[in-house]
């Protein structure tokens, strides 16, 4: 463990492993966590988690419940971080994406992400891409990113008692090429067309892009994150098509949102 | 038609008429355009409609469709604003409360209810208020609003070629005390916990009360705009519930909306 002793003092991501042992992180709800750690310039490092150990990597850590269930049994997911800086002896650990994004904000205010007077709109509209914007997406990306995830993994889902696995096999088939596949990313459309709708309010006020004025903030990370698990589990049925909706707007967020996608 | 002259060079505003010939503004989409005006201490007049009176009235005006039936018939809707200020010879005619809403903002920018490149994230705010936070009560007060119209407009509402109406005089009846109503307001309670969950941010960063920090600006309106019309048509079994919810919040926030509630 001479590693983890040699960057105790630097914080720690946990996030889920990608596909074939590969370290590509994809997950929307870990990457905004991981805009925010880019973008305020904050070292850290990744501990990569297969998701059949998520919960006992995660209870042994004492990291927080993120929920339980109804028979008191304890829920765990990821992001969760690890920030020793204040007390290395006995690191804080946090776990839930809002959660730890506040914490970051609050602990490391330069480069903020969210700009005076703005958190609860920027709340709400990260709210609205994940359960509004992304919904649409679901059928398309889940068993895409599924398919991406190494055997034991898949595994682990197929079976009965997985943390959060669809109840039947049949729901991490991928939509074959066809009419309901279609249908399914016409749906997705409508819901970009009304956010392109409101964003472009920003025109003339801002460059139109970002959903506040001219600098990148959390609600960009918030759905540059989608756009991230797009391009990352559907590149090419899926990115393609939508880095050319709504004039380009999309392949321009993911620009702005560049700088800030690598750990420095 | 003398007053109409006397007044030309003021801005006009048509409000639909309250119950029992009262001209007590209660509808919530008026009220967000009632609010900017005040807010920026815009002279202007109201003229009152009677819901049958709506379409002939604003066709006869001149003023733009809020959209059209499938068999291409024009739908008219309040608010609509007339401003001559510009051009007193051809004014300005404007309807729907998002165009208005972005005119006034353009056309009169001191006291901005769009502090810069907030425009996206308040129109998303905005959005949600009307299509999510205010769903559960539609049950609960479309009923009242209609029982406080005037006989003509009551039976206008009525008839199967009325406007807007419901389908059946069934759906126009108020919900009965008991379980089924105590239902439609928990309902309505839930939303109202979770916005005061996003509110609640910005405590810290604001006095966690509006929507911006520490300014009203739009997104307050647009909120303060259905709390306006509980208190108008529920003040006993609506308003004097929900003004206890969340530890006062929505008392709060329509204290601090109250010194835009008048003409001035």
């Amino acid at each position: 463990m001479s590693s983890h002793r040699a960057s105790s003092s630097v914080i720690t991501l946990y996030d889920l492993k990608g596909g074939s042992g590969s370290s590509q992180p994809w997950a929307p709800n870990i990457w905004r966590v991981r805009f925010i750690l880019n973008y305020k310039r904050l070292r850290y490092r990744t501990v990569w988690v297969d998701f059949p150990d998520v919960e006992s990597i995660l209870s042994s850590l004492g990291a927080p419940p993120s929920s339980f269930r109804s028979n008191g049994r304890p829920v765990y997911t990821l992001p969760v971080l690890v920030d020793p800086s204040r007390n290395p002896g006995r690191p804080l650990i946090l776990s839930n994406t809002n959660n730890i994004s506040e914490y970051l904000e609050a602990t490391y205010p330069s480069k903020p992400v969210f700009p005076p007077g703005s958190r609860a709109l920027q709340s709400l509209y990260a709210h609205y891409i994940q359960e509004v914007l992304a919904k649409p997406l679901l059928p398309l990306l889940v068993p895409l990113s599924h398919q991406q995830l190494d055997h034991r993994s898949q595994s682990y889902f197929r079976a009965p008692g997985g943390l959060t696995g669809p109840p039947s096999s049949a729901t991490n088939q991928p939509l074959p090429p066809g009419p309901e596949r279609e249908r399914q990313w016409l749906q997705a459309k409508e819901q970009f067309d009304f956010l392109d709708s409101i964003l472009a309010k920003n025109v003339g006020d801002g460059d139109g892009i970002v959903a506040m004025g001219f600098e990148v903030s959390y609600a960009d990370f918030a759905l540059c994150s989608v756009l991230m698990w797009i391009r990352q589990v559907a590149l090419h049925d899926g990115w393609s098509r939508i880095q050319h909706w709504n004039g380009g707007r999309w392949e321009q967020l993911w620009q702005k949102c560049s700088p800030y996608m690598d750990n420095h």
